[in-house]
This record gives structure tokens, sequence and C-alpha cells, in this order.
């Protein structure tokens, strides 16, 4: 079945998530990209862990408390107003570069599918000038990627069969979720990594928006 | 209700992973360490990641997929007698020194509950010489921790209340698992790290199983 929707991953895929790398730099100078690594690492740790203990809270609540984790744990001590600076800079993330001119040239609905929470999410895309059909966020499945449930809810808001899905994500195991959920999957390959071993390969193994071809 | 049970966490609690690092040493001289911390990430995610998407295989599986990309993203050569010499490695991981004077102090059924597939679990246990009352694996639930059903397996199993247990992990996120069930919770700090930022916090921090006190 030919693509009717592309359906993209928001943080790390359109939006670079380590942009906050130079905020963090001016509050703990030279260790802005040890402090961005430990904050996203954690952040995704505690949705699959919030996830499978059926403890669901917002991706904010998350983000913020993956900061407190990161901060004690690399012993920078983290106020109130640095908390909510650092917070506030994921209501402003750059896109890639690859972003716009991809988009202008794609003939089909697009759509993103996101961990975010609306209060992240919305100010996010507003912020960037980026345009689409739907943003879908996981917050009212109150389970997090890559639970099938979430791919689901493209197929369902978008109204389109599962198989006419082009999916893109920069995680490889959001691809594979999404691959596993049925849909078309392309996995952009920003860091360079293997392949996760999850028993699915994506479709498509891409070096950016640009090279997304349906 | 005073505890009946004591419910330990294998990995990491009872037995050294990093164990495994004098082994990996042997075969990337001076890169064991980074090696054995990435296998055992990845091994982790894997897992919650699994559990998400609703492809569980044994752990067996999970932990040689993770030792294929860990050493893919280290750039270091994997042949099929490294994997299995790694792998066997597994199976004879050494007890923490503290744990075989604790378990002889202790005056309550003992039991472990781990992410290890019987093909794994059963072997280590055997060759370390340690005696629990159950072994119980969350491979006949094919789910990892930290779901619910997994505590639940041994309030089903060891035939006592949830509020009777005393549950022991190393891994924070397993004991906040096992106290958003509804244990008693000890978190053994081995690491020095701060507290999983997922709403709750263990009962007691430890620093060792010597310091568990029922």
């Amino acid at each position: 079945m030919s693509p009717q929707a592309l359906v993209f991953d928001a943080y790390g895929t359109l939006y670079d998530v380590h942009s906050v790398v130079r905020r963090c730099d001016e509050f703990w100078p030279g260790k802005g990209a040890a402090l961005s690594q430990l904050w996203r690492a954690k952040q995704l740790e505690y949705t699959w862990q919030r996830s499978l203990m059926r403890r669901y809270v917002p991706f904010s609540q998350v983000t913020r408390e993956a900061l407190a984790y990161a901060c004690e744990a690399l012993k920078f001590a983290l106020d109130g107003a640095t908390e909510d600076a650092l917070m506030q800079e994921y209501l402003k993330l750059a896109a890639y570069p690859d972003v716009p001119g991809a988009q202008a040239r794609f003939k089909l609905k697009q759509a993103i599918l996101s961990n975010g929470s609306p209060d992240m999410l919305e100010p996010l895309v507003r912020h960037s000038g980026l345009r689409f059909d739907a943003v879908l966020s996981v917050d009212e499945l109150k389970v997090y990627k890559p639970a099938p449930e979430v791919y689901q809810l493209a197929v369902d808001r978008l109204g389109v069969a599962k198989e006419a899905v082009a999916f893109v994500s920069s995680n490889c195991w959001d691809a594979l979720g999404a691959k596993a959920f049925g849909f078309t999957v392309f996995w952009i390959d920003r860091a360079k990594a293997p392949v996760d071993r999850l028993g699915l390969r994506p479709d498509r193994i891409v070096g950016g928006l640009d090279e997304v071809l349906l």
C-alpha cells in the first residue's frame, strides 16, 4: 500500500534535544554535554519504568525529575530558577536544519506522534514555526513509547490504515516499536549508532530527513 | 505486619554483574569496564522496551543481543567463541562478599525474584553454593521488572501477604517498582547513586546486605 501519512517522532528527530547543551554550559561551564546526556538517558528510562509500573506522569514531570536526578548524580547544585530556565529551553529546541526543506517536499498528511505532553509539545511546535496536520501526544493514553497503543493512536486519529503509515524516528527503539506495530519505518541514524537488537530491522536507514524518499 | 519472607533481586544485588569486567579485559585489554557498562545498560533497556512492545524473549537472549550491540558500538570484533565465553561468565558471577554471612543471620523464608531466565539463573545459583527456599523467574510471566505482576509472582508462590514481604535490590528502579506494588523495600546503594526520581522512596537505604535488619 502506498503511504498516505507521514508520522514523525519529535524529540531527537525533528528537534535537537542536545541544543540544551549550550544552556547547560552557561550554568556549568564545560559540563553541559555530560549533563545533557545523563538528563536525556534518565528521561527515557523513567518513561519506560513508569509505563511498566503503571505510574504514568506527564513528560514535563518526567523531564523535570530526570534533570533533578542528573544534577544530583553529577553533584551540580540546582536551584528553582536554574531548573525553570533549563525546562524553558525544552520549549524552544532548535529544529534540525534538514527539516523545513524536507517537509516542503512531502505531499502527504504530516503528523507528530510524541512522548511529549501538550504543555511541552504545543509551545515547542508553535515556537519552531513548523506546521503539521496533527500533533499527537501519548498523554491521552497514559503510557509511553514503544507500547503498541501509542502507534495505534496515529492510525485512529489520522484515519489511515497502519500499512499506509510511514514513520520516521531517530530513536532506533522507537522506530522498531513502530515496525513491530506494522508501520513502514525510516530510522534517521543521526548518531551513527548500531541498529538496536530488538529482533527487527528498520525498512530504511537514512542520514537525515532529506533522505526520506516516498 | 512483621516480615515473613525476604525476597532478593539477583543481578547486581547478590551477584556482581561487573565481575565480567575481568573477562572482558582479557579479550579487549583496558576496555573491559567500558564494555561491561554498555552491555549492562543495553541489557536493561531491552528488557523495558521489549516488555512495552510485548515482544518478550528470555533474559539469556536479551543479554546476548545487548552484548552484540555493545561490541558493535565500541567497534570490537565479536566472534562466536568470544560471545560464548562471555555469556558463560554470567553463569558463574561472583556473589558479593557480604551475602553469605547476612543470609546465615536471616531467620525467614528467602527467595530470589529475578529477570533471569532459568537457563541462566539455575546454573548461577548452583555454582554460587547459596541456598534459597525459592528461585523465581519472570520467564513464566513473559514480562520484565518493574511490572507489578512480577512482584505479585513472589506473593503467589511464597504464599505470604505483600505486606509481609521485605524486598532487597541494588537497582533503585526495581526497589521502587516493588515499593509501588506494596513491599517493604531495602535499596542497597552499592554505587553511591542518587535515589531515582519515580515518585517513591525506598523504606531503607543500606550499604550492603549485612546492613539489612529485620
